[in-house]
């Protein structure tokens, strides 16, 4: 089932010539949901072609210009071309009330719900919960209050080929009854065992989007077993100091965390706009990690 | 002396893969002004190479997202990028509030002095006034409260040449006696008339900004004399009921209001993405007033 990420903006601080500020919108299961929403992000959406109105839950990190002023003008333009469907969406508490002050200035009375959920960010909590999907926040560290978001599968049941059901005449009470790891008593009067027939099922992947964190112990344990780790390095080790007073990540520091966690792939982003190209952050996470990409607007990584 | 206008976007509503929404910068005698400020303006003003540190004043028309919602993310990047001069924001007076909140949410302490202005939107009036230019806000009629933009050259003295100053052996003070109207007596006793060595000087130039508006005699009333007119035309004659319902113009009406306003030069903007082209806009309006120009992203108007 399909799981990736399009990369709509990957640049830190003020847009460049070369960046957007951050955005990007990930296609689980044939739902898309869209983690941070700077500047210019529904223009991103058109030029990649990403099916806007098909976003129905919006998640924003923390409150800063480059992570969430696309919002307005994404909400605005949804409620312009038509839209009826519930949007969500999920940030830091101010959010709510910078939304309504500029609905109501606009005297704009959207044709379709609007929620905003205030995230607590101090701990990690599930707050999405559907079908197949659970998606949790969880603290980073930043200057400001910030959170992580974690997308997570739900484990699958075993499968059972259509052979097995061939063979053994199984009726749909009886595949149930084995899915849910319960023996069942044939016509025959033999008892089939669920791992006679059973499959494993796909683990289940996780993807954890990590901007904007210092160096975090926490965001390790939060983001535990995950398959991708999308983690900013705005800057690189030369630059450590700023990074920490910045509150800011490495490239060593993304990779450190992408390993400690058991992650098997690492995609940096949220670049500095004083580096001429992005290499150099590959080489120094590759010192540390081995599977490493460089974000980039229009990139789309898919999940394993 | 310059007094040209750069269009950074002339789209309606929504941003399209063709126009970017409102904002435009005015450079008037070496200073800049930026009129409405919609999602993306400082990402234009990188592609269209305008110094956005030069501008100190910013002029909004009304509180609909279009219009100003690149705001918060030019006054931002201004200050990541090291400003130090004081900025001037006028508009509507729920504006500071919003803008408050925003920096207030990112903890962001500009560098800066920035004062936000509340325009009374209802009263033509002066709000700005240097040395050679004032600037006038007009009442609009829009859906909301709006207003729009003169920028007025201030009279001119007259010219003495230097011919006329060698000639005459004119020393400073006499210069601007006659600059002054007054006659002088020179050396040999003679009386030198104003009328005799003064050159008329140019007329003043003014440049009206209209946008978003219906068709309104005040606006005629309060432009009467400009030069050159930008005008909204969301919309052709074929859509007059729409333009009547929403409050805007068409390009029919843009054209009366030019021609009734006595100028020059007629630009129109704000095109609605509903037509693929606007070649119609131009033929509709040329039908009422000789000199139309369409804008688009990336034009420069000088102002005569």
């Amino acid at each position: 089932m399909i799981f990736e990420t399009t990369i709509l903006g990957c640049g830190a601080a003020a847009p460049t010539g070369k960046h957007s500020p951050s955005a990007q919108v990930l296609n689980i299961h044939d739902k898309l949901f869209l983690v941070d929403c700077g500047e210019g992000t529904q223009m991103q959406m058109r030029k990649f072609k990403v099916k806007m109105q098909r976003i129905n839950e919006v998640f924003i990190t923390h409150m800063h210009g480059d992570h969430y002023l696309g919002l307005m003008g994404f909400i605005s333009s949804m409620h312009l071309l038509g839209r009826k469907a519930k949007l969500t969406v999920y940030g830091p508490a101010e959010l709510k009330a910078i939304m309504e002050l500029q609905l109501k200035a606009s005297q704009t009375f959207l044709e379709y719900p609007l929620e905003v959920v205030a995230v607590d960010t101090a701990a990690k909590q599930c707050i999405y919960d559907d079908k197949s999907l659970r998606v949790y926040s969880f603290p980073m560290k930043h200057r400001i209050e910030c959170c992580g978001y974690l997308f997570e599968e739900k484990e699958r049941k075993p499968k059972i080929t259509k052979e097995s059901i061939a063979h053994y005449g199984l009726i749909p009470s009886q595949i149930i009854q084995l899915k849910n790891g319960l023996p069942v008593v044939l016509e025959n009067g033999s008892t089939l065992e669920p791992q006679t027939v059973c499959e494993e099922p796909e683990p289940p992947k996780r993807y954890a989007y990590c901007s904007d964190t210092a160096y975090s112990e926490k965001v390790i344990e939060a983001i535990k077993g995950c398959s991708t780790v999308y983690h900013e390095s705005t800057f690189l080790e030369s630059e450590a100091e700023r990074a920490k007073s910045t509150f800011h990540s490495t490239a060593r520091q993304a990779a450190q965390v992408a390993k400690a966690a058991g992650a098997k792939r690492l995609i940096l982003g949220h670049f500095s706009s004083r580096y001429a190209t992005e290499e150099l952050f590959k080489v120094e996470a590759s010192a540390i990690f081995n599977n490493v990409s460089l974000a980039n607007e229009g990139m789309v990584f898919t999940v394993h």
